[in-house]
């Protein structure tokens, strides 16, 4: 990885690392800077995440979490910046019910991946639950009890504003950030209950579901759909008395998965059972997930599913800006319980209904 | 079912039959009428429907699937029209790849439910594919032979041009019509490799998916996720020696499926062998459909299912109408192409691309 200032395409765009940066174009930053003097400039941002100082990424996450359009405008060009140093990772998202021991996973599966790569990890969340309890599934650090005090750790849990659009973005964009400060491993957790899954899947190489062994009551929090997505399903709490049942689950994954078509990567998911909190078939897990990425690195699947990824969220962000501006516009949403009452009345059907709402729309948006 | 002129709610609306209606309010409509004498009025077309008569529902649907301003706004008159008189049916969607026997299915079973509730049947399709080859699954209707000669049989093959989003929401327009007519079976066909089945499942009471017993091969054309939304999976051509096998697959099927989380229905989807084409398990696999039609109906299900298919086509219909607006915008589709290989070769972030093509797009509409 090259610094900024050496590559050609920053040459001329950035001056000096002072407030005044002709690079920064947004009216409202100058004021802010007047505000808030202890805000980092871009370049000290660009500058301090490239040479993986965590106190700066931190901030520079928080700065792209803010719904303040002067912080956006600046957490986008920072981000852009840092974007020719980011994708040197493996990515991967982990997902489970509450009570499947999601966090003592972690916690184990981080240090043998610290222990194992030498490298760095970063620990981010999409919790779209968030929203409502303003706190997160990683809000509580203390629950990762050694990767939370780790000093190649980076823990950043969920966004806790927005929609699930929103926060899976933000998400998205604090991996490039991870990337560029050296951070060669991400995980993305999410709480195996709603539409998260399908973000994080949007954005790892690999995505690990944990299941427990049990007569079927403990996946009934798993929605449809989840287990079609997974590369590998893991089985905890294969320890004492539970190996068996474990075992038997395991089987019984597998018998299922094999009905499953070949997903798209030629790759067959996998399904172990591990015991998280005795640290029991972990080696056996990871071994499994770099055996992923070594065969979808060899057949090239790997890069094309990041391509994928990036056209994904091009027109996702995209359509989710598009809803946006016509479901807040004052007039419709004004008249969208009305539309919604005739149409479950069965006085309106269905197109007729959108077709009035879409024409006070275009009226509202030519004004 | 009320016919419409006792119907307060059309009063004052209806004049009369002839051509100059004043509940034509589209400019286009009395051109098109000097032009096209043989077309129908739209009191000619809701008469027409209402009584039965199968030309000329035949002739509405073809309004429905018309391109031309001017008959669609037609179209939405007589649908709105009919509206009340719908609703009043079992809707099944039927789906599987190519070569599960889904023809001979689709005819042994139209036969079944004629014989069994002596009612009315209409076979509609959705098929995606219909937009390249100007066919449709449905385009043979020799592959049905006795349903395609039933007096009680209106099949109508797939829409043969747009968007899948257009020609589902043609079929699920058709459905009203259909209802509105008298037909109290709607089985909709979708042949299952692709995101049809996502459609038809939005506009459908049961979801049944044909599989064939097999090592695998013959299911690496079902999709991902489809197999989740079955509310029933029925294994063909269990007759002759592939008796066993067909039974072991749904052995399979069954274990499999009790690894998936309950459905919202609160209905465990079932799993039974047949045989289309020697007419074996038929009246299994139909007492399997009307078990589930009554739980739903006792618990509410059945109801709320439909009320949220309404709401979801409307929903479905604006966020369709909105993507279309940015995407055939001559300014935005001259630029997707070049921001996707800016956002491929990692030169500019997904996010930074749609703001562009965001703003670009406000301005265009801002005109």
């Amino acid at each position: 990885m090259e610094h900024p200032e050496n590559n050609s395409q920053y040459k001329g765009l950035v001056v000096n690392s002072g407030i005044e940066q002709p690079s920064i174009v947004n009216p409202y930053l100058k004021q802010m800077h007047r505000k808030r003097r202890q805000m980092l400039s871009v370049q000290e941002f660009v500058d301090g995440i490239l040479a993986g100082n965590v106190t700066v990424l931190s901030q520079a996450v928080t700065l792209v979490e803010s719904v303040r359009p002067e912080h956006q405008a600046m957490a986008q060009e920072v981000i852009e910046r840092c974007l020719p140093y980011s994708g040197n990772s493996v990515r991967i998202g982990i997902s489970g019910v509450p009570g499947a021991g999601k966090s003592t996973s972690i916690d184990v599966f981080g240090l043998h991946v610290l222990e194992r790569t030498g490298g760095k990890l970063a620990v981010l969340a999409i919790d779209p639950s968030s929203e409502k309890t303003k706190g997160s599934i990683l809000g509580d650090k203390t629950r990762m009890e050694r990767l939370s005090v780790h000093p190649d750790v980076f823990v950043r849990p969920s966004p806790s504003a927005g929609s699930l659009g929103g926060v899976a973005r933000k998400t998205r964009e604090t991996i490039i950030l991870c990337e560029a400060a050296g951070f060669d491993t991400i995980f993305v957790e999410t709480v195996g209950v709603g539409q998260s899954e399908t973000a994080v899947h949007s954005m790892v190489d690999f995505f690990l579901l944990i299941q427990l062994a049990g007569t079927g009551d403990e996946l009934q929090g798993i929605k449809r759909g989840i287990m079609e997505m997974a590369d590998g399903i893991i089985i905890n709490k294969a320890d004492g008395n539970n190996i068996d049942k474990a075992k038997l689950a395991a089987t019984q994954f597998r018998n299922a998965l094999h009905l499953f078509p070949a997903s798209e990567s030629g790759w067959t998911p996998q399904v172990l059972t591990y015991s998280g909190f005795y640290n029991i078939g972990v080696k056996e897990v990871w071994d499994m997930v770099y055996k992923y990425i070594d065969f979808v690195k060899a057949n090239g699947y790997f890069d094309y599913r990041r391509n994928e990824q990036s056209k994904y969220w091009m027109y996702e962000t995209i359509n989710e800006h598009l809803r946006d501006s016509f479901y807040n516009n004052p007039r419709i949403s004004g008249m969208l319980e009305q539309k919604e009452r005739q149409v479950l009345g069965g006085l309106e059907t269905s197109f007729a209904a959108a077709k009035d709402l879409l024409d006070t729309y275009w009226r509202e948006i030519g004004k």
